[in-house]
């Protein structure tokens, strides 16, 4: 499909102290936009980035129905930049779309778009290493209506922001609590799809891990609240036994890319790979008799984050005492080594769009 | 808290039959706006209504941190207008608020408010029974950020909608259909709280009860699946053996004003009342040995809602014969009785702004 494009003849001032960036603050000059109305996708452009005129009643604001993606251009030594599986990304946006009844739309065109928008937006990807424009795809219900049922028409958009690592601390390690309170998602809910309400939902939780003096929240499952789901919005793995273990996808657990690609380097690198069912006390008995080696969070947004104390209750528990394990640093460097184009990329995993 | 007002300058045309209005399809002339910021609500205001200029990147378009309410303007014969029990609404939009961590709001504040719309928009107040001015008030996160945080800044506002009955087939019995795959929420999750979340991940149950065709979804518990919770947007209500059984408020079900208003009117009906947890199979058992007398569903857009039929997997119950049963048509002539000022209203609950 064709895509319009429309420059903007105002360029914003660019960031001038890459290191102050932060996440998700500020807004390169364009945006992608394609509507669906009547049935179908249509009219997929590049327009400058700035506000939109919706009406009070639009759908979204009253019931939620949007999915959402997260992507991040990578500036490469030589000037280049690379996108990182954005065919996987748009693949899973379609898996949400399914489960929150959005209309499905090409791939390709999501694809090109989001190139499109990289393109023009080329500038804006910061050259420090670590830092990327961070990529949002989005797509909101725009039905003038209130009514639960799903919208007739949508608005699948794309916003890039020039960000600095996710943790300010960087690759510092980050601590984890168990919520045994709240729960994120639950088989037959919305946790395996990126939509809104989960995220809202996990607020809550968030600022109480805050408050307590941790980072981010450890889910359990919503069912039993014994099984370890995920971190914050980060998949989380183990080391175990020199088995590297990660809960199995089970219908509340959201898909992710970092998590697919980990376990994929993780083979190449000789490590063996378990995905399971991993009950909370299991993880605590391993850690107890010295076998949790080492742990670490992955995320698009986060890269591999590694995992330094586990709070649960009123019990502290360093792991790897409390620094970056072996495995979450090769990890580190093999995954962002293949997304800067600093390394080989054995799996086709790149996509350089300048 | 003095209310600004800035009346329209351009009043709309108002829907000439009111046989057709539809549900929450077009807007009154007003709305009501509040915002936060730096740590307080400010400028309550009444402005014509309209379209909101927003950033692509607004908090609640990603991440859903939102909260909402349902209530109606209700004319009375002498041509007034009343509100219905205003404060129990704004009260538990205060307790959405704290489990989505946004701000508190005084409760007296957003009643002015709401009677300053209806004041304003009191001839989009339809004048026949079952229709009425259907009112949402909203809060939704503003911040221009990309980042799972309570954001800083919201706007609350309320808009209005000349509504015809919820159901386009006004009292006639409606069906529902057990799901027992998708569920709508669980302890620890969002079920007790009015926001977004919650009614994205609903669609898909409602359209698969859709296809199968029943009306509406009779909502299982998220741990076990086997205790009944709500139905569709509403709270659910059976007479078995001469009691009047609804399901007990446990922490993923809301809290309906109608709900309450209905235990209370059957009391003074002399009904006994049990709210209790209530098994799906207790349910059927009851209903194969006769002793399911009727079913209503309760909601303030739906007012009483009889339930004619229930599917549950490839069984269809016939509940009352198919018919709107005895208490349900007391229950719905007392309650709209009482809202529309027609009957006397022995709880104080009609709050009259015109
Ligand atoms: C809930 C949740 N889990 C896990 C992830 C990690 O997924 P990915 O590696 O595709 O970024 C994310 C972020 O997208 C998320 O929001
Ligand atoms: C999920 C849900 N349950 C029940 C109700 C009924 O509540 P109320 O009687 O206050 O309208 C509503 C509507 O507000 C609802 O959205």
């Amino acid at each position: 499909m064709a895509i319009q494009k429309t420059l903007t003849t105002a360029p914003k001032p660019k960031p001038t102290d890459e290191s102050k960036l932060g996440f998700g603050k500020i807004y390169s000059d364009h945006m992608f936009k394609w509507n669906y109305s009547e049935g179908a996708w249509h009219d997929p452009r590049i327009e400058p980035f700035g506000p939109m005129l919706v009406s009070p009643a639009m759908s979204v604001l009253h019931y939620g129905q949007e999915i959402f993606e997260g992507m991040k251009a990578y500036r490469r030594k030589d000037g280049g930049v690379n996108l990182f599986r954005p065919f996987n990304n748009f693949e899973r946006l379609n898996r949400s779309a399914e489960r929150m009844c959005i209309p499905n739309f090409p791939v390709e065109t999501a694809v090109e778009g989001i190139a499109e928008l990289v393109k023009a937006d080329k500038d804006w990807v910061p050259g420090t290493k670590g830092a990327s424009l961070y990529l949002r795809p989005n797509i909101i219900a725009t039905d003038e209506k209130l009514g639960v049922t799903t919208s007739q028409t949508y608005l699948f958009y794309i916003i890039g922001s020039p960000s600095g690592p996710y943790y300010a601390n960087g690759l510092a390690p980050t601590s984890i609590y168990v919520e045994d309170e709240y729960v994120r998602a639950v088989r037959g809910g919305t946790g395996a799809a990126k939509t809104a309400g989960n995220y809202a939902g996990s607020i809550l939780a968030g600022e109480k891990a805050h408050k307590a003096g941790y980072d981010q929240v450890l889910w359990l499952d919503g069912v039993e609240m014994r099984y370890i789901e995920e971190v914050g919005s980060s998949n989380i793995f183990f080391m175990i036994d020199d088995v590297l273990v990660t809960p199995k996808l089970n219908g509340s657990i959201l898909s992710g890319i970092t998590r697919d690609s980990t376990i994929q380097l993780a083979k190449d690198m000789g490590i063996k790979v378990e995905e399971k069912h991993i009950l909370l006390e299991e993880l605590i008995e391993a850690q107890e008799k010295g076998r949790l080696q080492e742990s670490f969070a992955t995320g698009t947004a986060a890269v591999i984050s590694p995992v330094g104390k586990l709070g649960y209750r009123d019990k502290e528990y360093l792991i790897n005492g409390g620094k970056m394990g072996e495995v979450a640093s090769r990890m580190y460097d093999t995954l962002t080594g293949i997304q800067y184009g600093e390394i080989e990329d054995p799996h086709g995993w790149v996509y350089q769009v300048v």
